[in-house]
């Protein structure tokens, strides 16, 4: 008689992003003759660039003939990519070595899978908010005690809130968590860990031989100086750090699907377990690699032409971030990030809880975004608008939302 | 002060294929001189087929433009592709429904994943030998007991051995299981379960409140009328049955990565909990889709000219099945499978045991192919050869086997 896993059943409402989605196509179908404009779900709009085309169209040719098909990739991903990225570590002062790089599918699938490889029994640290994986799949590992719906909060899971008061900085919380989540750029906050912030952690997870988990998906936005793309900036990161990379947010790869995670071979828990043949070892056994032809476009993004086009690319919505932020500022209204991250956080006007909100905007403004509460209790009455739309929606969401004012 | 997962130190050695890999370019950097023929991962040599090549072409063109841009996929697959499938059911006279069918990027993530929605304290039952991902998964996630080094068993497993004696067919185990691990066509005996076979497995699942996860990954071999393509052609089936598809082997996309999982609505455990929205659930919070360019090419799949196409690409690997089976035979040789499965199954010489074989066969013939063993304690004595070499290389490997008789 199988059971299932009732740690999944705990888990309350469905996929943050599933519900805006379901919201969103239940108005349009109400109302077909609004033009509804979503800067709701961070999915980029534009097209992908001509390297990256070009790279799959070769790709797709060498799959097509005998001598250049590529069957299964080797299962930690392809050397070329691997190489690439960690020519990429070595211009930013990093140490990190190619076989250390494990290219994925992206970094959605990592940052739910990764805690696979530690002990039921660790307790976890988020930024509140926060993006909604890191939670939620602890809670379907059983890692998170019981849910408190008045909260919103899990019993064994330590909330770092990150609000106006502190600067949205997470701060070294009193109890001291196994494995800490940090997301910087911040999703949903757009605020960035300065290089002192970031050092602060390192040195704290040394001290009490606690693993960051550090997601670096939207690296690729920062503009400020003192700002580190890459934990591994930071001296000691080895001994404490895994980095989440993206391929989605700077090349435009949300619907091709590449990522990577990196594990210092230095990296090991108190008692001496390595982490990095661990993640080697899920690879090899629930993993078949990413596809030839994306793993290439990806390399190619690694090129100076690649370069050269992620840098524009991310420009256009780095252009609408300002945009949203100073317009929005313009008209009244209280909005954080924008500067380091595509992604700003409004304050809700009214008093107006996040989801109310939502629905506010979505009735009178025909315009989609992510209640804040949806990624913590201490995005309540906060509101995420993403820079990923075309310029023209993001120039009349605005106005839509300044008319409102 | 964090902690490893603990299940995963307990898998011994590395994962198979990794273990075939590292001893064949070990062998290949000692005597450059040597060509050796690999028969021995599953993984396929023919080129991708036009239809396929044509798909990826224009799927990659529109992801280079605005208007026909591809971000993110629908969590559970794209509609083209999820209802061609359900067409492919329906001729089959299977009654799935096209939200039933999961996309993803393979069986083997599938196969290694399926475990998560269960609970821990379920038992699991395996074909031995079998596809080695089924317990490793199972082991990664606590919930196989203890490993006898002596018996290669784990304590908490039902292994259900399919030997000579019952004509490689699993017999209903004594101790009733919650989780049942069928692949048929299986890898790697090559014995598939005849319709009246599967008929006994799903009345008893059913009796049992008992759920199959069912591997179809080699359907596309199968050459005899009473042996099923899917369970679904089993009355009963969507009560007890998930079923898993691949792209790899008909449509030889090793390194493009596609699959699917059929959950039935239907399914769900004793006391109540349906196993569709958990699966949806971990799609939704774990796994972002597979890339909208390769599911483009799975649909080229489903059309006649594509149908076409995957026979005669299958028809190339069944004559290498033919050919070793038949050759091997002739030579003396003790072998299984081969008819509806790629796979055949060599009992080894001289009481060798499968690694002392392995290494007899590399030296020797300078073939390659997997130990037995690696699946299962039952596989001890035997080798595991595939198809999916070229028609050359497989008759040259042939000749050099019956060489050393």
């Amino acid at each position: 008689m199988f059971k299932v896993n009732e740690d999944y059943l705990k888990l309350p409402g469905s996929y943050l992003f599933s519900t805006v989605g379901k919201k969103f196509r239940a108005y349009q179908a109400d109302h077909p003759e609004k033009k509804v404009i979503s800067l709701g779900i961070g999915d980029v709009t534009q097209p992908l660039t001509p390297s990256t085309i070009s790279a799959l169209h070769s790709a797709v040719d060498e799959m097509g003939k005998a001598e250049t098909f590529h069957g299964y990739a080797p299962d930690l991903g392809y050397d070329f990519l691997r190489n690439a990225m960690a020519e990429e570590y070595k211009g930013r002062g990093c140490d990190i070595a190619a076989d250390e790089i494990f290219i994925s599918d992206g970094a959605k699938s990592d940052s739910g899978n990764i805690q696979e490889i530690f002990g039921r029994d660790n307790v976890i640290a988020v930024c509140d908010p926060v993006y909604p994986v890191y939670v939620d799949s602890n809670v379907m590992a059983g890692r998170t005690g019981t849910y408190d719906e008045t909260t919103g909060t899990w019993s064994d899971v330590i909330y770092m809130p990150c609000t106006e008061e502190n600067g949205f900085v997470p701060q070294l919380p009193e109890r001291v968590p196994d494995i800490i989540y940090l997301c910087s750029p911040n999703n949903p906050t757009g605020a960035a860990l300065k290089k002192a912030d970031l050092a602060r952690w390192v040195d704290y997870a040394n001290e009490n031989h606690a693993v960051i988990i550090f997601d670096a998906a939207y690296e690729a936005y920062i503009t400020e100086e003192d700002v580190p793309h890459s934990i591994f900036e930071i001296p000691g990161a080895r001994t404490c750090a895994i980095e989440l990379r993206s391929f989605s947010k700077n090349a435009g790869y949300t619907g091709l699907r590449l990522g990577a995670t990196v594990i210092p071979k230095d990296l090991a828990s108190a008692d001496g377990h390595s982490l990095h043949p661990l993640w080697a070892r899920r690879h090899g056994t629930k993993y078949n690699g990413a596809p030839y032809i994306v793993q290439r476009a990806g390399a190619s993004v690694y090129t100076p032409q690649g370069q050269q086009e992620i840098r524009d690319l991310v420009g256009i919505y780095q252009k609408n971030a300002a945009y949203i932020l100073n317009g929005l500022k313009e008209g009244g209204y209280t909005v954080y990030g924008g500067i380091n991250a595509p992604y700003i956080w409004m304050k809700t006007t009214n008093g107006m809880t996040s989801w109310e909100f939502f629905d506010y905007l979505l009735e009178n403004a025909q315009v989609v975004g992510t209640p804040g509460s949806g990624f913590g209790p201490s995005g309540e009455h906060y509101f995420r608008l993403t820079a990923f739309g075309t310029y023209e929606n993001t120039v009349e969401a605005v106005e839509r939302i300044r008319r409102l004012g």
